[in-house]
């Protein structure tokens, strides 16, 4: 049988196109993964009536609502008391919810306002849901045959939240088997070469699709409920073979953590030096866990002086070539490499807009360099089109890739 | 007098979250510009029974109702038969209608499906709203005292049709003239905090909104048409004055965009010692098109090693103290000042976990340090609350706010 949700979404910022509704968007495809149909997502301004309105709505059009938002302290958080006022109930203290909130900035090493005793204001008689992530506890209440699911707006706070309790009690009250996903992860192929390679692998109770996720290309794979595990696994593998080594992980784990794992299990090391990308690779790498034990220095050398003091790049080179160069990429790279006595050194250097691009070497002209163990070393010129952003993006994108390669032998 | 109006969105990749509505939210800015309330945004998949339903709903609430996506030539495509359905009309075949989608086929230099002259069946007696941009025209309908507008799903269709056909319409029919938007953008002051001190500014004609954008806080100002001018400005820099220097900006432009405008200005420079924000500081500063004139030199100095080669950490200091701690914040700063010769020098040491924590060190502990001309030094510790790439943002903050801070005098 179908189950049926509706997705609801409170808040001036986005009846006001301030805040672009990406809640709903990630709850859509959480229920379609589980194959329930999103009905309705609907969406209304911190206006009591409005929200009472849609509430109601949501309950008598599917048995699951999901909300999000107005579970703050401010006055223009009206959920809670929407909520007790759609289905006839009333508001009270709940100790529990208070308990958490306080557990929450004691946790913080914070003094709680007074104004947030209101984030324990809930509904008679409703299930609270712990926010371990914030301040804000959700709830859930049931109305005729619908049950209404109240998750904050955050979404560092939301997502969690409705893997740890809707989820489940989803799952549990509509006896739902779930599809199985698996996402694999590609750097540096587009979606139509990877579509090609994917040619003849349909069968029935698979669904092959395509994301572009940048800097990576996801390949989808949608197994219905039954389908024989071993046939299943045997297939991932043969998506992964048909790709090859720029199929870097399965599911979870982006390239910058798939190489530190790979750095942390050979006892290897890294060193950065980055001038167009101005420290978002270090950035990037840095973002995994336990980073500081392969990461061993990264330096952000725009002006010349840094590239020659920092990494001892020859001033000769920079005079012939202009720092934008193959030759100044690579001593870069050896260079950072040598000073840090890393196993592993990068070197990036580019023009990332929107200035400072000229007929030789237009904005998006970026040099990366690899340098390595003995006298190993590799280099790429790339022409990456697009704005500041993209540009320094798909560098750092493109020089852990280099690595990588070499890390996946 | 409020006028009001409802968006709606049509079709099975929104709520299967394939695809993130970005139409609703381009609509919704742009209506709140004109002063526009809209009332709810409403999503249905392909069905017809839920597209009718939201298209009555839609003109219950609203005088104005702008709709996007199923006018295509496709099975799926429902809308023109929904609105036909839901307001009691019957469709034809619009000559006028047909001829312009027979105009964009020969544009394009294609020949056209028979599918497509489904393209020109709509509901009697709609107005056509020509599409120059593809090949899906558009059309409205009056119901009651609503008039309800239908644009093609394609956002570069969708977009400039709505500045064409119902921009007009709208302002002539309700006479409307903007209200103005002011944004006040401040650093680290709590959402709470900025509600207090606004206390007794709301008058007539003001609306007075917070939200939070991290790692910042705005005071969102909404002066209905009208608002005397000179009011207006007093009232911005009444604000302003509240907050004080942490209202470091109005309307366009980040902290790293406004710290670098004023470096420029001062022909100042600025260097980075970076430990647990790995660069993201560093990012965040070049992140700002021209950073090259003022960034010289960034250091990620995970590694104790590299605190002490590259910035000169007192390695006695480091076995005191730990490497996150006080001193080591400063010297981390003073230490990369003096070795790029920046005017201002900052030092971020802290632990942004999940690891790493320990009793009198918890995650979240962080030390930032500036130090500038002379002997001029200055350090910060923090205790930040959530994740790793939370802590690693808000130091980064907190760090470029000290900075400000200096140089906002």
């Amino acid at each position: 049988m179908l189950t049926e949700a509706v997705i609801l979404a409170q808040g001036n910022e986005l009846t006001q196109g301030l805040t672009l509704d990406t809640n709903s968007h990630w709850l859509a495809s959480r229920l379609v993964e589980l194959g329930i149909t999103v009905r309705r997502v609907m969406t209304a301004p911190d206006r009591l009536e409005d929200i009472v309105e849609i509430l109601r709505r949501g309950a008598e059009l599917a048995p699951i609502v999901v909300s999000t938002g107005g579970l703050g302290p401010t006055r223009d958080d009206l959920t809670a008391q929407a909520a007790a006022l759609a289905f006839g109930g009333s508001l009270r203290l709940h100790e529990d919810a208070l308990a958490q909130v306080q557990a929450r900035f004691v946790a913080f090493g914070r003094v709680m306002a007074e104004v947030n005793r209101k984030q324990a204001v809930l509904p008679d008689g409703c299930r609270v849901l712990e926010n371990l992530w914030g301040t804000a506890p959700g709830f859930s209440v049931d109305s005729g045959s619908s049950r209404l699911y109240f998750l904050p707006g955050v979404p560092r706070e939301m997502k969690p939240m409705f893997d740890r309790h809707v989820l489940p009690d989803v799952l549990a009250r509509h006896r739902i088997s779930a599809p199985l996903h698996v996402t694999v992860r590609v750097t540096g192929v587009p979606e139509s070469v990877l579509e090609e390679k994917m040619q003849g692998l349909e069968r029935p109770g698979l669904e092959i699709g395509f994301r572009t996720k940048l800097p990576e290309n996801h390949v989808k794979l949608r197994f219905e409920p039954g389908f024989p595990a071993a046939e299943r696994l045997a297939l991932v593998e043969e998506v992964r073979a048909r790709i090859g080594w720029r199929a870097f992980g399965v599911d979870s784990g982006d390239l910058a953590e798939v190489v530190g794992q790979a750095l942390a299990a050979r006892g290897e090391t890294l060193a950065l030096a980055e001038s167009c990308t101005a420290g978002s690779l270090s950035a990037w790498v840095g973002s995994v866990p336990g980073a500081s034990r392969y990461l061993l220095e990264g330096a952000v050398v725009y002006s010349n002086e840094a590239k020659v003091r920092t990494c001892g790049v020859d001033p000769a080179l920079l005079e012939e070539h202009g720092a934008v160069s193959e030759p100044v990429a690579r001593q870069l790279a050896r260079g950072i490499r040598a000073r840090a006595g890393a196993t592993w050194g990068i070197g990036i250097t580019g023009i990332a807009g929107p200035g400072g691009g000229t007929e030789a070497k237009p904005v998006g002209t970026v040099h990366v360099a690899l340098a390595g163990p003995e006298t190993f070393e590799e280099h790429r010129a790339l022409r990456i089109p697009g704005d500041r952003a993209r540009v320094v993006s798909l560098s750092a994108a493109a020089a852990l890739e280099m690595l990588w390669r070499r890390l996946s032998v």
